[in-house]
């Protein structure tokens, strides 16, 4: 029990956590009104967990120009698609555990 | 996506509070101590997940004598029992949506 307990990552102990790399996992390139749609979040919550998931380098960042408009978007990095699927890993052993 | 995030509990986002559940899931009335090694936590720690999954009534308590020493053991409730379901089930569609 203590193996899938250390196998899951404190950094997405978050429902929002798992919810934007989710997202990011399977898609390239999404960008913050996107994630903020697709999770119903306010700008505040989700530019929080996002800085959160970039001080872990689990996500990159990438700043530009549509038209006039500033566009920020997100995909997630080879660490983080390494550390996530780890720990959906480790949610799959407990899930069968419990089955 | 919003509809996956929504159907995990909050309550469970802790990887201490997904150990103790999944322990209790499938053993009956396990004790203080049992629990303490298994997730290899201090006292203090294991104390106060359980004290919260207690306060949200997912967990029952009995507290007994052993010959002469205290026993404190727990057991899953109905409630905790569907609550903790639904999160894996929840848990289990954000997986199968990233695989």
């Amino acid at each position: 029990m203590k193996e899938i307990i250390t196998g899951l990552n404190k950094q997405f102990d978050n429902r929002v956590r798992l919810g934007i790399m989710s997202i990011l996992l399977v898609n390239d390139w999404v960008d913050f009104n996107t994630l903020k749609q697709k999770l119903e979040l306010t700008d505040g919550r989700l530019a929080s967990h996002i800085k959160a998931l970039e001080a872990e380098e689990y996500i990159e960042v990438r700043k530009q120009f549509i038209g006039k408009k500033p566009n920020t978007s997100y995909q997630v990095s080879a660490t983080g698609r390494k550390a996530f699927n780890e720990h959906l890993d480790a949610l799959e052993r407990l899930i069968n555990i419990t089955k």
